[in-house]
């Protein structure tokens, strides 16, 4: 027995990733227990992330400005190509790293009838070629469809005298060898290297 | 180096209880990437939840009626006191409970300065005196401040002749007696009952 009002606010916040109904009613009594000012924030940031979020017009990542502010202020020579705006996030951590992004929303997967034209190659083709790019780091997830695309990535640039690279596989730091399964510890001897 | 609309949003979704800055970065990027449609019921449900919902004037629990679904329909002869909104819900899972409730909006605590004048007692005397309540269960939490408060609620209630009474407390059904600690187990046998 329970108003509508507040079940229509448990069921938005279920709509968000990993929410269920328990979590999505705690974040609801928070929002009705807190002040009207928190709700409005609340509320307007919601509004308007969908009003003024857009793509970069360079990398294609979120923005609300015409280019963002990676694209702006980085070396555009280097370009780090990602699956989605997430993964941006998560390179990122990266400290150091001073390259711009390429976002790719999506991998090459023929099971879902998803190929190059689906995805941002074309986009990433002519970046390439008007940036005078010197590397292309290919980022995607080491999975089928990832290395289907840094495949894919590597042989329409490679003809273009751009250097295609892609993240190292091996053993995860602080991680323990007897968890590490058969493709990970064959990928890591494979590209083993000498301690100078 | 991110957007100042994007962080805004990540921001707000952090102010939710439990929430980091990761969950929220991921919140912030589902409501990005979703449609701009969900986006609008997602504000305009914080929005209105703020705008439409106060409080039941016989319970004082959230509504968006001025008396709420549960005191419209239910036994109000039998009156279960507790802390917080939350608590309702949570009692509600009781199926068979067929009683109504009342919201005290905190607990005596001399701790915190917090007497009975600050919480809803007076309106749950003057309750029980137009209703012509049977009984009040104190529903609050086995700690010192509910037993405290549901001592007060005791003694202030008894000389009119209601029954008032108090959630048991003894071992939670599929606990185990090894992690029971000694104030429960003590409670649990001082409240031993025959098997018949």
């Amino acid at each position: 027995m329970q108003d509508q009002v507040i079940e229509n606010l448990i069921e938005q916040f279920r709509t968000l990733p990993g929410v269920g109904y328990k979590t999505a009613q705690r974040y609801a009594y928070s929002v009705i227990e807190g002040t009207t000012e928190r709700a409005e924030r609340f509320s307007c940031a919601i509004k308007e992330a969908k009003e003024k979020i857009g793509f970069c017009k360079v990398c294609g990542n979120f923005t609300d400005q015409e280019v963002c502010p990676i694209c702006q202020k980085r070396n555009r020579q280097i370009v780090c190509v990602v699956k989605d705006p997430k993964d941006v996030l998560s390179m990122e951590k990266v400290k150091t790293y001073d390259g711009v992004y390429h976002v790719l929303f999506g991998t090459i997967s023929p099971l879902e009838h998803r190929g190059p034209d689906q995805i941002r190659i074309k986009e990433l083709l002519s970046r390439v070629q008007t940036d005078k790019v010197v590397e292309v780091i290919v980022a995607t997830n080491p999975d089928v469809e990832g290395e289907a695309t840094a495949m894919y990535i590597a042989k329409i640039l490679s003809p273009l005298g751009v250097k295609v690279t892609r993240l190292a596989q091996g053993i995860a730091m602080g991680s323990d060898l007897e968890y590490a399964d058969e493709v990970t510890l064959s990928k890591a001897l494979e590209a083993r290297r000498e301690i100078n």
